[in-house]
């Protein structure tokens, strides 16, 4: 439910970008009167995450797998067809979009599937967003199953360490946000050691980041901490180490590479002349 | 030399997404005199792509090393001086961009080094970039040493399979595309096996794609057209495979993961309140 | 600290409403040389909440209030030199939105002032703003001394009738929220009796929403939640009910009308040529 | 008949204001499957000023009463139905304009049923409008029964104050406006006194605004410029002025308030799951 | 006194679409530091219209020749210096602009020169403009001497046939037009014949468009409307005929062609190196 | 296959500058059911080029001659039928862009019908368009059947006599531009003489565009560079002298005028009630 003005923005800039003129090629070498459809294949492991939204108006897409979907080598994601024309000058911006989510919903996939059950522990992305396409990438963070953390600046209040310098403290730092945030904002604190961790609970902060924890604080952090505040571990998460990270306790762990470093999927699309 | 409207639309449009009402943290938590430094350090090996652009009119930036420079882990990429709280406001915004566009450069330096001494080949990007952000993406292969490919449909002429299935041929496809194509375009087929080069050579194609071709038939493919066209190896091209297809004696190398699967350099902003 | 090109987004096409080509009058009737210089002038009595931001590159605003000052009738809140043709094409708009915000920021000021020393109560906005306002809007808030309530729909969660409908029960409503929110947005859930505020208690809402609740059913509802949630009183609130409102222990009164009926300030532009 | 894109422009941007990233609720609370009917209505008396545009293209609006009719406390405006989660995230924005342009109308309206029956006046709006909402507050102007006054500054001249003193005198002012300006714009001059008013009256102004004038000045300009010029009354007029002024004889009395402070018309959206 | 904004909003546009990414050539082939001067030219007489408004932040524009002034062959309009690679790369967009006006200007005022001396009749364009560029084609048509006529279509009132007989008749069609439109406008009728000009005159329309009226059938119709309405020519005017047009003692005779079919002036940028 | 929304921008900015606030006139003298259907008609010879895009969603166009075709005097261009008013205030902005489009086209058909029989020259355009419009004159002079030159800047290559003296020399500068252009580009080098073209042609420039060459100089440069380089013959050529540079010899002859200086088509609509 993005709104439909901004995915057209995105799309439209993406467009004008890759065809200010028009398709050279397509153009030059096919008739105006042929149609074609085309099937986006996966020839790996993937979770489908954005489809086709509007390339051409007299073009059809059909939904093969729904978003959210494991997708087998070889499986057809969707289909569309329409004027061969179209279909050519669309195909990269098209492939660029469902790529990029797709890389991202399947990394958010592999994150989730690594926290051990029984863990209380969800997987959060972060603001390292590509610039300009945050809800995009948030939206495939969550068809990848892994949740979102505040949207931006002005959703929510995070103090971390250089505020806590220039406020004066971290009990100050509270207090000041405290006094001021919207009701509906947690007041979340970052922290770099377990004496830290405790002034942030003595000044009621609602959640405590533990910034680059090493296992064993994590889980000292997780005892002092019970009932008190939500816990987010971050800093430098990745699958090799998001398993033991969750079986300390912790209730968030956030990972920026979920949306800065996921590679593309691999999607292709084949077509044929109708 | 880039529009500077086309960075300050890419970038207004990241500080809108980030801060829709402002930085709640930093104005709740850090007064409104505050002056502060931050210094960017590279925690790793890098190529410096991005800096700020602007950030705020208030603010500063010194630039410590330049565009293209390898950075050592701890080198100082670049200071900014100004208000405390907008130094926190646009720091995520910033590094987004800085780690995206330094991560590209990094990963285009690596395929440009691992280029044999003595071979002809370049390393060149292609249009499977993050939408939105071709131009700074382009920017960043070539402060990385490689070079770019056709910017858009508009600007060159590249025949596929799909062109040529429509035309009704390859040699039907080349005829139609030079009698229309400005002459500043140099006619680039692509073909999936020998026999199809031989096709396009005899129909006087400027560039040859040889697309997935193994190394025996990229060796095979250099003998056959010297001199008759460029010869462009692509398709699934890595870092452990780009010295032996360079070796091969094709004259460029497209690379798609330049754009989308380089990971996100690791830059970080280090703050000390004036 | 809002985003300066999204302030500018805003004057932008307030000036081109305004003059798509131009200024007939001042270019009419004023030479291009003339010089001027124009103050803001304060007829009744009203808090400044929004000065000239940039009308005229030659054109130099000077502040003699500073934002949030309460001013008294007569008193001269900028002035701004320049070119006269300059000033007078610009006037409009500026007062516009000079005379706006002050408005809001006014309105938020007396509302502040109706809540009785000792109260709890603070005053805050609602998302009845004005479409394509809100960030200017929430600033004169904040100016006048009131609080924001949550940015937008992607900020917060706000669980309300047609929700709990849809989704079959508070309880079932704040447990579907509560597994997929961002862990920094407490829940919050708009009741409309005081059975439906037990059972948003009982199911550990963070905050309350009493819809239109009388101030006996207000005092009571304060009673059962002490300590248990936040409350927050919203449905009609004037300047003539906010004081007993208040007086019932509530944390938080919204006040729809501070952005949708503030009066425009009394703002006018008084200038002298040079 | 507004062109369909600034519509758009306007609305979009109050979209994605309101839910950058999706609306965080209804996502979390309702099916995806679910459909419902919301109806606007009236709780007190107020003219219907504009409705729904577009706010999901699986949505179906449905006018109950025309633009420009009185509606009494109760009455249905619009039905909208389509899937729950759209009409929920749409909801907010599209009472935000129906609410701010219907306050327009009702007190366009009020103002108008204010006129004597058998005056000659007709009441003005200004260009006092909220910036980037010029168009929309206009239509509602008229939709009250209302005139506009001109559009913009470049539409057609009116010389103030500052203009005559750059100019050298209202004969000099107006020599000048009419030896260049459109030959569609009557020369429209602001006076402050009956003295000026002869100096405009002598200089042949087509349109004399009478600034702040007394009754009794407003009784004597109107039998002095009897056939020589279309007068009209401004400055601070208010629903208890306005008859009186309307029975002077002037042509047209022009009201910032229509736009600038006309308070949000009550409309509530109810709604039921279908 | 166009609004920044606008001329920005074209400008960048222009810029944009000129290198999407970059100027390869002047990259190329020209080291970043060097620097150079450009003078502009103009080859044939012409009109200084527009000169370069800003193309890098580091070139600085001298004028030579003030706007509106009549250039004499290899007359220098205007120089530039800064960094030769972006002095390169804007040359051809400032060109563009300045041709286009400068064309317009040119003219406009070979129109206005062939008015004869004792002549009332004034030069005036119409809204057959470029799409997008009617602020700066219409400053243009200023520059050269000739006046604008009504903006646009919300500026003020033009009655042509269709409009008249969807009414129901002139008389009808003015009668509707008073009723409803700003009194700042006059309202205009186009005719086809002597008999509707009685009719409209007769209405008492304030100007009436006389369209492709043979020279007799003006010369009657001046004779006519003497101190009735203003007269319009219109339809068909060419430097060929304006002078005879002008004769027939008409107000106003408006020329499409000033702002359609005026050729670029010739205008080239000589550069040479720092 | 221009995307729609670049043709959107456009339109809607040609919309929103020609009604800003709705069309006066329209809606004051037509009722708001009435319909009517028009008819563009072509009054001298002419190619059709441009048609109505989109104007309102509620009309419906009809081509009656395909784009391209050779219209004579009278022939009706396409018919379109809905709303009258929204045909009347759409119709000044359709034919804008319709006269502007058939104006080029017309001009492009005119220069390729003067290449005599048997020529291998083709007629190019140049960088020298309207700002904003590029992408639509461009498709007019493909209509017209005329060849596009680069699209823009970063599209390909060409070297001028500035980058010339900037490189050091012809030969340095083609060596600088054929090391890091894109592979799809070829090298055009711009030349003042017969002994420039040599040193271009020894530094094996892929194209040579001969600068305002006289007659005999031409038919010298082609005899040298037969075989070696495309020959682009440039600079002030016009309809009396095309046929002459094309019997030279040379490949490309570009033409500044097809747009920077094509007289609009004539083109009328004719409406009648429904």
């Amino acid at each position: 439910m993005l709104p439909i003005a901004e995915l057209d923005t995105l799309l439209d800039r993406a467009l004008a970008e890759d065809m200010p003129g028009g398709d050279l090629t397509s153009e030059l070498t096919i008739d105006a009167a042929v149609l074609a459809r085309a099937s986006a294949v996966a020839r790996k492991n993937l979770v489908v995450a954005r489809v086709f939204e509007r390339v051409d108006a007299t073009t059809r897409v059909t939904t093969k797998l729904a978003d959210g979907t494991r997708a087998a080598k070889g499986d057809v994601l969707w289909t569309v067809e329409g004027n061969a024309r179209a279909l050519l000058a669309a195909e990269r911006v098209a492939l660029n979009f469902a790529q990029h989510m797709s890389g991202i919903a399947t990394l958010a996939r592999a994150f989730v599937d690594a926290i051990p059950a029984g863990s209380r522990a969800v997987i959060a992305d972060t603001r390292k967003t590509t610039p300009g396409l945050r809800a995009l990438e948030r939206h495939a963070v969550r068809v990848g199953g892994a949740r979102n953390h505040r949207n931006d600046l002005t959703s929510a209040v995070l103090i971390k360490d250089n505020h806590i310098a220039a406020a004066g403290g971290i009990e100050r730092a509270i207090e000041r946000a405290r006094s001021g945030a919207p009701h509906t904002s947690r007041i979340e604190v970052e922290v770099q050691s377990l004496d830290e961790l405790e002034r942030a609970l003595a000044a009621r902060a609602d959640i405590v980041l533990l910034d680059n924890f090493e296992l064993a604080e994590l889980e000292v952090a997780v005892r002092r901490a019970k009932g008190r505040a939500i816990l987010e571990a971050s800093g430098g998460v990745s699958l090799e180490t998001v398993t033991e990270i969750a079986k300390t306790g912790v209730d968030v762990i956030s990972v920026g590479a979920l949306t800065h470093s996921a590679p593309a999927a691999d999607i292709a699309l084949d077509l044929e002349l109708a």
